[in-house]
């Protein structure tokens, strides 16, 4: 058992070999894993292993996945790979109960020694959604996100953590139980290297992060801003790329997860505006937004140009909601996928309004 | 009556001012454009203009389109507006017949000066798609994105024109009568900049083009060769980042396809293949296939590092399928929209196998 900034963790391994971690409150009693006794295939049975391509046209690198074809798509309730085992029914997590639980993706786009992909259980309740949660269990969550990048970014080969949720049958999510996923790139993915540079230039050039001046700006403009605690901001950007793109950002500046919890009351805070940003934008069109969150972290200290040489990191999170009005998906064209330029179809301003006035929804889940 | 690359143009005015132009065979007896009698809004009456704004995250310019959520969507097939007009329908287009019809778009992402959006109308059939067009109409479509490019490129502030076609409801078209589109951006586009970068690196490192030089492996490698005729070469490359990815690719090098059209035998074999391409793809699940497809070209000679800096661009077409196996789309989900990382389903050779067993629906369609 381990200390995970206040968390028991309990380290498992799955019939084929895979890791997987129980995370339980410390208060809980200690849990011993249950034995998987699945059939499963070992890595390379079977399937063909996934592989990293580059793309001569621009230097990225593109992951092909072989095996995710086959992936579980969309099982009825009572099949659900990521709720707890019952007799006569194993799934993903051989214990019969747990809290929130991470394992080594079965269908991975990356395995080691090639980069890794786990997937986040927030929940044994098949039910519930990140928006659902008691606020202790979404506290919870960002510790294990915290825990998880650190281990991961101390990993040979790993050059950036990414935690995120994809969230929503109407882009694609194969499995409705609430769940998260992280994936440890071997390489500088080209988003989150723009970020880091573009900081980098900023702090250079005008001696401040470019995260707390971002901050700072929408702060004291105001209209944008949708969630305003002590601690923590949530607001749609002045050049958003989604329709009620939402920013959830720290006030205290930290390179990424496992440094903004040196302070755990500040992660408190960010863990409450999430859930709160959430809970608006799916009051807004009454259900639950389809959407990406992604959490903006500094690359791994060993990755060329590592947290050390890029101290204007400031991480965040990004919620990229795919829905621009009731039953109107917000779609990616020839615009954004041909050329990389986005057209948004909602006013920030508005966005930020309509986020504002939508309410958290507390009072309609009684 | 201009001459368009062997097609005759004759240019007129929309009600609310934006502009038209109907390109039809040489030997037609020469157009009067009818009026457009439609009680139109002038720009800048009852909408705001669309902007333009850089995201401090990356550099990037994004566009705020905010008339675009009151554009037509889904009109039922005797309400389009890319029909021809008839008495008591005016539509768009107010002539009562047309071959090819390129007009400024009603509801664009941007307007002059700051950019220009246009539709490009492929036929007055409202049924008929790319696929179906005859070889001769294809052939002249190509010649009319030249002709656009040509004229775009001399507009001042233009940086980038940007052909494409988005196609099928599944990604959020809200027209179904086949048409494009062009774009003129006022500044560098990322993911055209990246290939002309790349471009120019790999001339001044190796001394060839990149493009001769993939289609030379590609063509040398076989694999992945989904069409090979003497001129043009479509085949799924190596790094694909959608399931089912072809690149349509002239033998002949040229910077765009103004360059393109001076060996108009040239540009005539790549129509034929784009078209046999999109048949082999509408073939593979049986019906229309969504996509996008995307003229990569090179930047205005007017652009900071434009063509005349930039002799290593190799024009080409990009289809990206959006569809990876009968019923499921493929979604883009955080690792490519929050990370920037493509994660690749199917492989780029079996994708290829497929595709040359398709057939390309000739026998089908009778």
């Amino acid at each position: 058992m381990a200390d995970a900034y206040g968390l028991a963790r309990v380290d498992g391994v799955l019939a084929d070999g895979r890791a997987i971690h129980y995370y339980d409150p410390a208060d809980a009693p200690t849990r011993t894993p249950s034995p998987d006794g699945r059939p499963l295939l070992l890595p390379g049975e079977g399937a063909r292993p996934p592989q990293i391509r580059v793309d001569p046209w621009t230097g990225e690198s593109v992951l092909l996945a072989g095996a995710r074809q086959d992936r579980t798509f969309l099982p009825a309730d009572d099949a659900c790979p990521l709720c707890p085992s019952a007799p006569g029914r194993p799934t993903e997590i051989p214990d019969p109960a747990y809290d929130v639980v991470v394992f080594d993706n079965r269908f991975p786009s990356m395995a080691p020694p090639h980069g890794r992909c786990e997937v986040v259980v927030y929940t044994s309740d098949h039910a519930a959604t990140w928006a659902d949660l008691p606020a202790e269990r979404a506290r919870a969550l960002l510790r294990v996100l915290a825990d998880r990048t650190a281990a991961l970014n101390a990993e040979p080969g790993v050059h950036q953590v990414f935690a995120f949720e994809n969230r929503g049958i109407e882009i694609g999510v194969t499995l409705t139980h609430a769940h998260g996923q992280i994936y440890a790139y071997p390489f500088a993915p080209p988003i989150l290297a723009a970020y880091a540079k573009r900081s980098t230039a900023h702090l250079a050039e005008v001696g401040r992060c470019l995260g707390c001046d971002q901050l700072a700006a929408e702060r004291a403009t105001g209209t944008r801003v949708v969630v305003d605690a002590p601690g923590a901001t949530a607001y749609v950007p002045q050049a958003a790329r989604w329709p009620y793109e939402v920013h959830v950002v720290p006030h205290r500046c930290a390179p990424d997860l496992p440094a903004l919890l040196e302070d755990p009351a500040a992660a408190d805070v960010v863990a409450a505006v999430w859930q709160e940003a959430v809970r608006r934008l799916d009051a807004l069109h009454g259900g639950p937004m389809p959407l990406t969150a992604c959490w903006v972290q500094a690359p791994s200290t060993q990755a060329p140009g590592g947290m050390g040489e890029r101290p204007g990191a400031h991480t965040h999170l990004r919620l990229q909601p795919a829905r621009r009005a009731p039953g109107k998906l917000k779609y990616l064209a020839a615009s954004e996928t041909g050329a990389g330029v986005f057209a948004l179809d909602v006013d920030p301003d508005d966005a930020a309004r309509a986020l504002r006035e939508a309410g958290d929804g507390h009072a309609a889940r009684g």
